[in-house]
């Protein structure tokens, strides 16, 4: 990217979304006290890459809602994820101690917990100069996103979970926002069938968005913590695709997830994932969810921001078939 | 009590709002799932005395709200109230595991905080037949509530609290709720007025409820867990009264709290707050309390709900003078 180039509208509107994150963290910071930095550290972490803002910029610009809610839709919907991985990452008595530098880790659970507590009311506190229906909405996605959070805890280590009840989590843990980040600008802009279609082609999109994030997890360039699915007992959308094709793979899976997983089990169970086709499945699925978005659109397809998510969309595949052929 | 008098209105309410808690979350029960157990575990607990809902149906009846607004507004008080205490529970690395029988215990910690987001979104979600200041002032007070729990946690062994510093946790944390569930049923029914008046009301009996939990805890007759203040090294309003009174008990305060305290060094100190006079002091701003929430009452005092609250507030009075006599 050249450096001269002025910065493209939806990044001036992200800039603006962490400006706005970081000024309202920091007004609410009191000597000595570690909730909000706790909450900042979340929401600030360099890495970000702020798709549910982008989301909200281009849906938002193809109903014409104005600045300030789409601002405050964005810095909604980046809290409310923030939150959900705060408290998804609390510790459960050792179990699941995955992450090193989680918010649980560096301050405390209970920190961690409060201070998820504190920007979900942040969040819906930011909704209350639109229409009401945009704050209920998203009362709404908290709800979809936490039992979609614990059903994704029971399912760990499920051999036996269906495809679609794994469809059933991605929609929820990550359909559910994205589809919010779409509806929310449309009800704010009064335009009731823009956000019933833009809810449906952002449910579709998380999905998509999920099947990449199972796809990445196999494929071997720059990923030291390759077949961590299979390590962690996570079914994937691929892990379970090859279990329903093949009896013998479901066996094998099945001896391996019901004690712990070695790295080099893990990477024999990858193996056997690969060679069954399930990278090329789990692309196909994706192309499906993308289409699907599409579909939901209708004529909506055509509108200005449109265009940009689909851009989005179309680098989401291109970035699977990498790698896909690369695996 | 005569179980052959017909139940009172009031307690007909609790009665309805008992039951549809449990049918809610009955109805959101699949089979192995542990979050709606949990919730059900919370908020269904024998001995809940439904203090927010009361509270609910008495100023309701002054304003004349409907009944359909006064379940909802007291459904969602009891809720946030439940999901407070489970998130409350989560134990914090092992630095206070308090309770025996608490969520994160029985279940896990992360099913605790889980919990706790499912009923913040039920909660919430039952509010959006009604205005929507209902809601968001609701989602204001979970801000408040948040705000109070971490500075509660960060007081712990503090001797330098103010008792300004205490009363402003005591409003988050429990007169935020109160002063809601007096607000939300007058702004469900249209009335801005009452609905100022009884959020201040509310808030000066939470901190008055706090102030009488603090009283309990120096009480001699049928407290098995006499002094647990001291032992937790909880910095109630009497042992903050006793600090800023006596400069001999400060120091040996100090002392004791800069280390593990004992149950005797717990009992020993105990009855240094309780000759310095902290029982009459905190007993005195009981009143001073419960006298701020019918100043702000104004003429709505005669409406006719109010009297009732009056009653409650003076059965407060009554047993923290019994208390206080004891001690």
């Amino acid at each position: 990217m050249n450096s001269d180039r002025p910065p493209s509208p939806v990044e001036r509107f992200v800039f603006l979304v962490d400006k706005n994150l970081a000024q309202r963290l920091k007004r609410d910071e009191r000597p000595g006290k570690s909730l909000v930095s706790a909450a900042r550290y979340t929401c600030m972490a360099p890495g970000a890459k702020r798709a549910r803002p982008r989301l909200v910029f281009h849906f938002g610009e193809a109903v014409a809602a104005s600045e300030d809610a789409r601002l405050a839709i964005a810095e909604c919907a980046e809290l409310i994820h923030a939150a959900s991985l705060v408290h998804d990452d609390v510790i459960d008595d050792g179990v699941m101690r995955r992450g090193q530098e989680t918010v649980n880790v560096l301050f405390s659970n209970l920190t961690a917990v409060l201070a998820g507590d504190l920007m979900f009311s942040v969040a819906f506190g930011l909704l209350s100069p639109y229409r009401p229906d945009v704050m209920y909405t998203a009362v709404e996605v908290l709800g979809a996103m936490t039992r979609a959070a614990i059903d994704e805890v029971e399912a760990r280590g499920d051999v036996d979970l269906s495809l679609e009840d794994w469809r059933a989590i991605a929609a929820g843990k990550t359909g559910a926002l994205f589809g919010w980040c779409g509806a929310a600008p449309a009800l704010a802009a009064g335009d009731d069938d823009a956000a019933a279609r833009f809810r449906r082609a952002g449910e579709h999109l998380g999905v998509a968005f999920q099947l990449a994030d199972d796809l990445k997890d196999l494929a071997p360039m720059g990923n030291k913590d390759r077949f961590a699915d299979l390590l962690n007992k996570n079914p994937s959308y691929p892990i379970l695709w090859s279990a329903a094709r093949s009896p013998v793979f479901e066996a094998a899976l099945r001896r391996r997830w019901s004690r712990e997983v070695s790295p080099e089990h893990a990477a024999e169970l990858g193996q056997a994932v690969l060679a069954s086709g399930a990278a090329d499945a789990t692309s196909r699925a994706l192309h499906d969810e993308v289409d699907a978005a599409f579909d939901a659109l209708g004529d909506l397809k055509d509108a200005p921001g449109v265009a940009a998510v689909a851009n989005w969309a179309r680098a989401l595949l291109a970035a699977s078939t990498v790698h896909q052929e690369a695996a």
